[in-house]
Parts: C-alpha cells; structure tokens; sequence
C-alpha cells in the first residue's frame, strides 16, 4: 500500500530541518510532510512493511514536528489552564496529560499533548497549527505574568512492544517505572532529555524530548545502537495503526471548525471546574444542545484500499451527501479497511450504511465503534 | 535554473487544494509548496523561463494560500488597528496597504497586504502563518465588537506589463483607475471578485480575488481567455523578481524572531500615531536603541548559482560565523546573483565582504543597495 500519489516538494529554509533531519536521509527517507512548517519523515519502506515493524518490534521516528509551546512564570498555571478544558489541578508535576485547546467558539485550536515539568513549567507539544501564536495572543489581555515561547525541544518516538527494553537499555530501571503519561527527566552522557509514557500508537511507547538540538545525531546514534539487539526500525508516523487505535489528525480528522464532543474529545472538556477557560461558554451551550454532527468509525466494505485519501471522500445517505471521509486506511492486522468520517448526528448511529466516493468509484460502509482495536488486547500480530 | 533539490510529497486532505487545483494540474504544474496548510504551485517550467514570461509578458498565478482573515463588527477598525503598527486612519474604503502584524515583542506575525472594503470590513491577506489564531487569540480580551473568520476567498495573481490589458479586457476602463495599492469590487458574468492594484513582482499586476470557491475553474478559463491574445502563460510565483525587486518572504526573509526595524520594515511603523497596538512599547525602545542586525542585500560572486538555497547558508566574516543567507537566486535579467542575508549591524554596511558557505563550497560576496532593481526603470528585458 503506498500513502498517496506524490508530487515534487523542493527543499527551502522556509521548511525548518529538525536535528534529526541528516539520519532521516541518510535511513532513506523516500518522502516529507510538512508539518508546523518542518518536514515531517513519510515513509521509507512501503506503509505495510513499516507497520508490521511497529506491532511486531520497536521503531524509531523522528517527531521533531511536534514544536513545544513553554509556558512558564508565575502565572504559568492559571494560564495553561486557560488554554484548555481539560482540568489541570488533575495534573502533577511530571506528568502529561492529552489535551484540546479551543476556541471561543469551543472550535479546536489544536491538540497537544501538555507535560508539566515543573509546578509553573508547561509544554504543549503541538499537533500542526500555529497554536505558540494563538498562545501569545491570548495572552495579551490576560493580565497574567507568564513567558511564552517556542524553546529548543525536538521529540522522537520510540513505538512498539519491544520499546521498554531499549529504554530500559537507555535510562536504566527507573523508566519502567513510568505510568501511562508519565515523565521525567534524564541525562544520557550529557544530552539532556525529557521521557513520556505516551505515543501516536495503540502499542507500548515513549516519546524522548532532545533539548538540545547541537546533539541530535548523538541521541539518534544512541538509541538506534541501544535498539540493535531488538530489531528496530526507523519508520514514518503509522497512519495506519494510529487509526486502529482510534488516535485523530489534526487536519484531518478534526479542525479549527470543530468541537470537540463532535469528534469524540468530549472527555477532555472538565466544564464543572471552577477554572474559567477559553471557551467554556460556548462548550457549555454545545453540550446542552447536543453536537449536530459526529466523526464515526467507518469500515468500508471491498477489497483492500490501494492507498489513503489524497482529499476528503464525499460521503452520501439515501443519496444525498451528509458528510465526507476524513481518514482511511487498509488494516492488514484486522484484514479491514477502517477510517473515519465527519456525519450529520442522524447517520452517526451503529450499523448505519453509507455510500463514499472514492477515486476508483462508489464503496459501501457501515458506521461502526472505534477505536478498532482494543487497547488491552492488540491486533493479531501475523 | 531548478528551484532546488526535490523530495516527494504525498497528497492528504491536510493540504487543502484551491479553487484552481485542478486548473494548476492542467497546467502542468510539477511541485506544490506546503503554504498556509495549502498546495501552492512552486513551478510549471524551469524558473528562468517563467521568469521572462513575467517580465515580457503575463502571467496567472494561483495564490489561494493567501488565505484571508476577515474582521467585521462595529469595532473591526479599532481593532484592526490594534493588530498592525501602520496607522490605518490613512487607509480610505478601497485602499490597500502593506502591513505587518507584531507580537507583544515587536517580532513579526505576517505581513499581508490589508485590503478596506468597507467602513468595518478588512480582509488581511496572509503570509505563511496562522494568523487566524493569532487575531483571534488577541481578540480573547480585547473587549472589542468584532467578528474574525476565514472567508470564501482566493486570490490569483495576474502579473506582467501586459496584465493592464488584460484586466481591462475583463472589467473594462473602470480598471484601469485603479492607483497602486487601490481596489475595488466586481462582477465577472456572476462571479464576485475584489479588484486590487498589488501584486508580488517589480512589473505591474493585480490581483483578482475570487469570493466564491465554487467558481473557480470559471474564473481561471475567463482570464485565460482574456490573457490569450497577450501571450498569458501559468507560472508559480517568480522567486528571481520578488528578489530583484526587493520583496521580502516570510518565513525566509523574516520570522517571529524578526522586528520590522532589522528587516527595513520599520517604516510600516507609526509610533507617532494616537492608537495602541500591538508591540508599541516594545517596537519604540527598538527604534531608539538602534536594531542590532540587519537584513541586507547581497550579490554572490562567481558563476550563475545553480539553485536556490534549500537550507539557510551561513555567512561569515573575518572568518567567524555572523549570519546567514535568507534567499539567493540567479537574476538572468541583470545577470549575476543577488539576494538577501541577515547579519550584525556591523557588516550591514555598503560594500562589506562576506564570505557564504554554500553546498557547493565558498563564495564571496558584498553587501549592496536593495532593491537590486529600480521599479521605475524595470529590468532589461532581454
């Protein structure tokens, strides 16, 4: 399966190279996205073979795309908590929470994953929208003392079942102690990292956050050398499996132009909260009313899809069009083709037949539960 | 001339596609940038050819990824102005301008070109960064009456000495007065279209605006059409002549880290003027402390360069790291190699030599006046 029909992308300082960017070439990179006006590693072998290495092994991406807004200062927690729903007198020191960052309108600016590294010290590591200015901006009026910037912090991931051992083989015995969006901070020989417990994957994975981009090509050689005994692979974020997993795009699968009970992130918005956050009147009303559309899971009915979206797929009810598909993919672990797609709440129950347009013509599907596959148990690994 | 080395990109429904999408790919078009989350075509026949279409002729450029952002309400002047450092009581209904959006800390969000269509209706044509979020983040607190979104709205470019006849040949005389930066709206046989006297080169030009996306093949065939007996031909957006006319490009010439004063920008600033704005307080302490590099012409010795930077190149002086090359191009019109670097305030003199790190090893050059050409002689045309 190949992701899409590609074109020429020239190379220019406008795309911001991530200090991983000469070791993504030289394991072959065939193809970039850009992403937070980086690029972004697309592929080096075909999506499947990727894959089957992830769910079986361990692989290595470079997610230097994921651009941190810090917030620091006095001020750096009520801030933060302004910035989104979710309630984060739950969250600890040292630990990570998923998070949406909406609008006035309730509309999703972006949705990152916060790490709170210190009592008034926060990163959102960004999904792709400018969001360190939708930070800066709404801190113009807000009367709080609080510093935002962009700081010199560039991730990798390190995904699959056999992941634990290579970070165990890294940082030693107390990484394993680390709960699901945990983190904490390390020093490996004298690159200093931050590790989370979290993943674009429904497979064990951490994430290593270099803060030191003159030291890219020391970490990568680190991990790629503590990986050899267990068969790692460098690969391309999984489109695939993060499907599978229930996991959303941002700029795909939801926008500015949604909210978040429409595209099943209702559980990040804490609207009892005594905190006031941007938005929360408009989420409120939403959730009163009820969303008036729903990203459903989709199984699309023949043979297996060729290759994913290159534009969103017209989806029709009865005939008329409701809707349009915002990601699909061929699951060669559940031998199905899955995705999503963005419907009117009167299509959105289970079972619901519906007809897409794809470019090789009509395809039935039916609305079914995500995520597709169980967390607890996995996919079939052969 | 190749613009640089190229990689594949893969289609996705992330890159939103134009009005004109499939117009481009008729025309041939053989790459896309990744451009406001948008393909931008980056080029339908070597550069040097589509630079001598644009110079002797004309040509139509699909830059729909100059995505607007609109505000209106009763108090959008107020806050408009709140969002730009250029006075904009000297901006009449129908006039344009070119701004730039500052941060708190006088750095540059964008540069559009602001277009007045009505008493509390602007739209800012944008640069290469979200600067939705950011008007909208400002506004959070701002307790001004204002509506901010995305319109329906796509600009093509039509660009050339040849461009007069041909929107006259579309909207008649009434085109014709149009000042420089003036604008005005239209009505092409039922397609709406805002009028204005801009555009990215040295040569005349307009830009036509399309207010509803579900026109656009519409549009494209009618200027083709109008453009046939002037030679119109489909080219991206001229590298070569923006430089050669002193244009800068955000996100290579500038960034956030930039204050309009370093990139000789500053007189986009009115300090004097009664309205606060955004980065007043900061923006004056820059001016009076003098900025601390600039952003300078160049012109590189030596033979035609084969290609534009992919990669900022780093410049010295004296043997020590100063700064870095922004754009560089190979001017086939005043022959030889120009173009922009941003180094300390004590090598932004006239006449300095620098020493630049290309990919293809050392090259001497010496810091020149800019624009490398006087947009009232033109360039020689042959």
């Amino acid at each position: 399966m190949q992701p899409s029909t590609a074109t020429n992308l020239w190379f220019y300082p406008c795309y911001r190279r991530s200090p991983f960017f000469a070791a993504t070439q030289k394991a072959g990179c065939q193809g970039y996205d850009i992403y937070n006006h980086m690029l972004l590693p697309g592929g080096y072998a075909d999506a499947e073979t990727e894959y089957w290495h992830l769910v079986r092994d361990v692989t290595l991406w470079d997610v230097s795309v994921e651009r941190q807004v810090e917030i620091t200062g006095p001020d750096a927690f009520r801030f933060t908590n302004l910035l989104t729903p979710r309630d984060l007198t739950q969250c600890g020191v040292w630990q990570c929470k998923y998070v949406v960052l909406t609008a006035a309108d309730g509309g999703i600016v972006n949705d990152p994953v916060l790490a709170r590294i210190g009592e008034n010290h926060f990163w959102l590591a960004l999904a792709n929208s400018d969001a360190l200015l939708w930070a800066k901006g709404v801190a113009i009026n807000a009367g709080m003392d609080v510093e935002i910037c962009e700081p010199d912090v560039s991730p990798l991931q390190v995904q699959g079942p056999k992941s634990k051992q290579v970070v165990q083989a890294l940082f030693g015995e107390k990484v394993l102690a680390l709960k699901y969006y945990d983190c904490m901070s390390a020093d490996l020989d004298g690159i200093p990292v931050v590790v989370t417990r979290t993943g674009w994957t429904g497979e064990v994975g951490y994430e290593i956050y270099l803060r030191d981009g003159s030291r890219g090509e020391a970490l990568w050689d680190r991990i790629m050398e503590a990986g050899q005994p267990h068969n790692i692979k460098v690969i391309a974020p999984s489109e695939i499996r993060r499907i599978e997993a229930g996991i959303l795009n941002y700029g795909h699968d939801m926008t500015l132009d949604n909210n978040p009970y429409e595209v099943g992130l209702g559980w990040l918005v804490d609207l009892d909260q005594e905190a006031d956050f941007v938005g929360k009147k408009a989420l409120k009303k939403i959730k009163a009313e009820g969303p008036k559309r729903k990203l459903v899971g989709i199984e699309i009915h023949g043979g297996p899809l060729d290759c994913w979206p290159e534009a969103y797929w017209p989806v029709s009810s009865n005939g008329n069009q409701v809707g349009h598909v915002t990601s699909a993919a061929y699951s060669p672990g559940l031998k199905k083709n899955i995705g999503y797609a963005l419907v009117p709440i009167e299509c959105a129950g289970l079972d619901t037949r519906l007809t897409l347009e794809t470019p090789d013509g009509k395809a039935d599907a039916t609305v079914v539960r995500k995520p597709f596959v169980d967390p607890k148990k996995g996919i079939p690994k052969s």
